[in-house]
């Protein structure tokens, strides 16, 4: 399924699936069928594969007037974050394509070697923001605000110690993330500040299902500034692919349902080129991963908003 | 106010007041009264200053009878950490008192200069626990597992940019944390998975209101290993107080109801010791700050759970 949280004017936002070109609001169409959907995007992720199920079969034996009453066009819809909230910071993964590894240690004070374990950072649940909306970019804080597009998973349940093998069985779906990062931010080499504003971690347009993914490893992505390609690989060139993520970071934290994973980015950052290129009020950033979509962000001026 | 998290044997987690050695329930206080309260510490916190004058006023009001009636022995009630289920990672502060610095530059690999902000770091909902629980050690993982005594400041309200004097407004209250590292588990430089385990965060026992603790930064907090006084320190010598850090923080993230920031630790942890002394399966921690309280756990195998 293609899953989204949206909304229209100033509702209260909801869960949605989207159809064509029309989303189907979740907890209405559980009304009329009078069978029960949650509201929100986390509370459907805590229901798995079931949740997954009963939406589709409800929606496949819905009739067109039905279906009419609980929909509305996704053109004038607000699309948010599908996860607008999250229960937790999400887990960032760094260094994990090899050509980034290379520009970091050249440009950064990060090592040449490839890491032997994923780096694992954080960004709290106040940096989320959705397509369409502005990135903030603070000049008292930072002259060196950065972009990265990363192939976002979602976590469908709580694990511990999950065998590489098994890692499948706890991915609940894929979306995009640009992990924005002011790069003269790190403190005593902490990333999290770097990473962790306000609104450096758009996220969406939509969360699309596993099941819907039929290889998460030979997906495309790829970043526009102003419209000129920046980024350009994709996911076959991770370090450490989505198994070997879910099995190493469920050793180190249990796992549950709605964490998001951001796999890292693969080379072109802004830090990385020659001259160094960072974003600046009036630009805009496009991050796009096959088969989930692109988000479009404008990088406004803290003083502006 | 004195306010606990507590469960009596498998029941549902509660939030209760403590008066003398009784814990009052919330929840049945209200019904009783016929004024509502929360059933949980972070419902609670929502509600603010409001929420502990209306309670303060309902314990006051109400009759030997009525609050025997929702009452429970404190000696009988399990606590549990005041916070189980953070709605985002804590946020840790690192390098924040001088002798620590010193110590950790010697031993480990960061800077012998102050920091010149603070060093802001995460550790996951998953990490917390409470007073009485086990600290999982994964011997596959860490040699270096480590203790850090840390005054809590738990945040009262959503805010962003704030000035240092209006810092204090925005606590609702302290609580002790042990910050539990494992210092070989670094990445890249990242102190999350160093931090950030299961049973990670102990917390507790309590979280007494601001209200009642006339100067936070003016605490003795020290920590024993094995009956053996490690760490023996005072608040005030804290780099950024408490002001600077929800200054500081608030600019980079906006701060929120219930975040809690581990406001870092005092010379004395396993690594500065020479030789260094860490911690091993059956060894008993215990983390006191003068006026919250002492929490107590024992280190085991993770073989062993």
């Amino acid at each position: 399924m293609k899953l989204v949280t949206y909304k229209i004017n100033d509702t209260t936002h909801q869960l949605g699936f989207i159809k064509d070109d029309v989303i189907i609001n979740a907890e209405q169409l559980g009304q009329l069928k009078n069978n029960a959907l949650p509201a929100t995007m986390l509370e459907f992720i805590d229901l798995g594969k079931e949740g997954i199920e009963k939406a589709t079969t409800l929606i496949a034996t819905a009739t067109t007037e039905e279906l009419k009453k609980c929909s509305v066009s996704l053109a004038g819809a607000k699309l948010m974050a599908p996860i607008p909230k999250p229960r937790k910071n999400i887990i960032g993964i760094g260094l994990n394509y090899t050509e980034h590894v290379a520009e970091s240690a050249r440009t950064l004070d990060t090592s040449k070697d490839l890491p032997q374990q994923p780096v694992i950072f954080s960004k709290p649940p106040t940096a989320v923001t959705g397509t369409g909306e502005n990135i903030v970019h603070n000049q008292d804080i930072t002259k060196q605000l950065d972009y990265e597009v990363e192939l976002a998973v979602i976590v469908s349940k709580r694990g511990k110690n999950v065998p590489k093998k098994d890692a499948m069985d706890y991915v609940y779906g894929y979306s995009v993330i640009n992990d924005i990062s002011a790069r003269d931010c790190r403190r005593s080499g902490q990333w999290i500040v770097s990473k962790g504003q306000d609104t450096f971690a758009p996220m969406g347009p939509i969360l699309v299902t596993a099941d819907e993914v039929a290889d998460p490893h030979n997906l495309n992505l790829s970043l526009k500034l102003n419209g000129e390609e920046r980024q350009n690989s994709n996911t076959k060139f991770m370090l450490f692919n989505i198994n070997d993520l879910i099995n190493d970071i469920s050793t180190v934290f249990t796992i549950e349902a709605g964490d998001i994973i951001a796999t890292g980015t693969p080379a072109g950052v802004g830090a990385g080129r020659n001259p160094q290129a960072f974003m600046w009020p009036g630009d805009i950033v496009e991050a796009t991963v096959e088969g989930i979509g692109t988000i479009t962000n404008t990088i406004v001026d803290s003083k502006d908003i």
